[in-house]
């Protein structure tokens, strides 16, 4: 067992205990004699494991009774269009503040079933940071207002829930959700991709208000249907049962850790701590976001000279530390420091970076 | 470790050298440093294990090289919609033969996008039987002809493919892919849900005839158009990277059993030994389905006194048989006998029928 630091964007590094657990009970899950990818979702075994998950979420991000959580299918990518279908009228129209890539690709999936009102974009800045609040051009008639709080290629965090007023807001949390606290009742809905901060990929957790369930009413399949879902539990069809347990071992990890306020200070030391070495490096490394749109999840960084690239990363690799290449539309380097990230695989990582400019300098 | 033979329709039993391979490596995938589930979808580690596992299905179930095969999500269900919206254009028309539940629940999903003609269905008879040929009202205009090789709830199979002439036929084989060879181009699509015969819950492998992926437009967002997905090697969105893992455990284990053919022997063998005992019970059992028409891979009985089904179960969980209650909508009972269940499994259940059956008489 050699276990090396991943700085994976995801599918993500996921937290040892809960992979250590799941591998202790991958053939007999509590003595029940089969896999827990084995068993009937409708079955006794598994609808507790999954009613404990939901219930183990909630207390975790305080979720109010009047909103739903649903355990869904398809990647984040495929609730950009589910959004629009279940909660605009046909011919409503939608805003959306955009802030990098996934807030674009979240806007041109809705258009098929919404008309599009770019309310803010800092496109035009290159996405170097959440533009103000007072330059949005929101449609108070708006079906709902979309953002994603954490642009997981640009490296964009919001660090404030936006007032939006009584249009419904909707947010994209696949790469920042259960880093911290939040106040989910500041939001009409949530969605997140799980294989950030959850589990493991093919697995979508959702977080609707109560009464949007019926807010649209357009001809389609009852599998697209958020009321459906919840009117189900999330079983109307067999949902990703790995996934599920995989995301409920997570929670149970997270309440051991002390909860999402401990998160909070955990991954605040581990932001701190690898923006220091970059902003520290006299120029050899650059982060180029505005520094109040950091994101504490995703640190995109350049060297200073990118015909070092190439050994940066095949000497990082065989120090140990994965996954560390930048995303293609940005190049350079990024380092995903999500919550199954702990601070001694900062710390190498800091220690390596300091090392390198030291021998390249 | 006290594994039990789990009969379950789905989630359902997978091979158990499959599971032990997963166990061994789930915390350092092939010494990479990290588990399968934390690596990149794109990285050269997870599209080379991608890619190879498309090659071993390619290779079981002999794909003609203009057919595209993907690695999907959302279950049958989900394309029980995503097919008519791919296939058929506003307003045309589809047939669909209903031999069960599934084929009912395709054509009601797929009733938003396409007009359903249903050609045949054995609902009027319980279910009891493939409808003849000759009685199906076949639209040469259709879209698509849909039916369901196989029924889970009801046990009915189809032991030929159906001539539908040049009208594409689309098969839901969720419960009998890789059960037997198949000749692939006499589909236009073929499509399943993993969690039967493949792997865990949560990913879907469509097959589809390259001419297809083009053929309906009307509006709607890239990641419900399989030409996308096609394009992008089922990359558009990150896909379920475990499932995905997984299924290609089980197509290495297949291709070690000795192929396809021979599964079909040994699913041949299994449930004739299985039917045997339920017609030689003298009564005491009953499986309801035209004998041409019974299924090999999900075979339903009833006790001739329902007042002995508790005992039975009770019974049959103490000897180490799983899974045996029957669907709500028929009661009685249901063994599902997977490619992942092995002979010995339905010998222990038919021993535990006869010795409960002689105690019971």
């Amino acid at each position: 067992m050699s276990r090396l630091w991943n700085f994976s964007a995801g599918p993500a590094a996921l937290p040892q205990p809960v992979l250590e657990r799941a591998q202790r009970e991958l053939l007999d899950w509590q003595g029940c004699g089969a896999s827990v990818m084995e068993l009937s979702h409708r079955g006794k075994l598994f609808t507790g494991l999954a009613r404990q998950a939901e219930a183990d979420l909630r207390e975790l991000l305080a979720i109010p009774e009047h909103y739903a959580v649903l355990f869904l299918q398809g990647g984040a990518t495929q609730h950009f269009a589910q959004i629009p279908m279940n909660l605009a009228a046909e011919g409503a129209s939608a805003d959306y503040v955009v802030t990098g890539h996934w807030g674009e690709k979240a806007a041109s999936e809705a258009a098929p079933y919404v008309k599009v009102n770019l309310a803010a974009s800092s496109k035009g800045e290159s996405y170097r940071r959440v533009p103000p609040r007072e330059t949005w051009q929101l449609d108070e008639r708006a079906a709902y207002v979309h953002y994603t709080p954490n642009e997981t290629i640009h490296g964009v965090e919001f660090h404030d829930i936006p007032d939006v007023g009584d249009v419904p807001l909707v947010a994209d949390m696949s790469s920042d959700i259960l880093s911290g606290p939040i106040d989910v009742s500041k939001f009409g809905l949530i969605y997140a991709g799980a294989q950030k901060n959850i589990g493991p990929s093919g697995l979508v957790i959702l977080i609707i208000r109560r009464d949007l369930l019926e807010r649209a009413s357009r001809p389609m399949a009852r599998i697209f249907r958020y009321a459906d879902h919840a009117a189900n539990d999330s079983m109307l069809n067999t949902p990703n049962t790995w996934g599920w347990y995989l995301a409920g071992l997570t929670f149970e990890w997270l309440k051991e850790q002390g909860g999402l306020a401990a998160m909070r200070e955990r991954n605040a030391a581990k932001a701190t701590l690898l923006y220091g070495a970059i902003d520290g490096s006299g120029g050899f490394y650059r982060n180029p976001i505005e520094l109040a749109s950091r994101s504490r999840m995703n640190v995109p960084f350049t060297l200073h000279d990118s015909a070092l690239d190439a050994d940066f990363l095949k000497e990082s690799e065989a120090a140990g530390l994965l996954a560390l290449k930048g995303h293609k539309a940005l190049g350079g380097m990024r380092a995903s420091i999500y919550n199954a990230v702990p601070l001694e695989a900062v710390q190498a990582l800091v220690a390596f970076m300091q090392d390198f400019a030291k021998r390249h300098g």
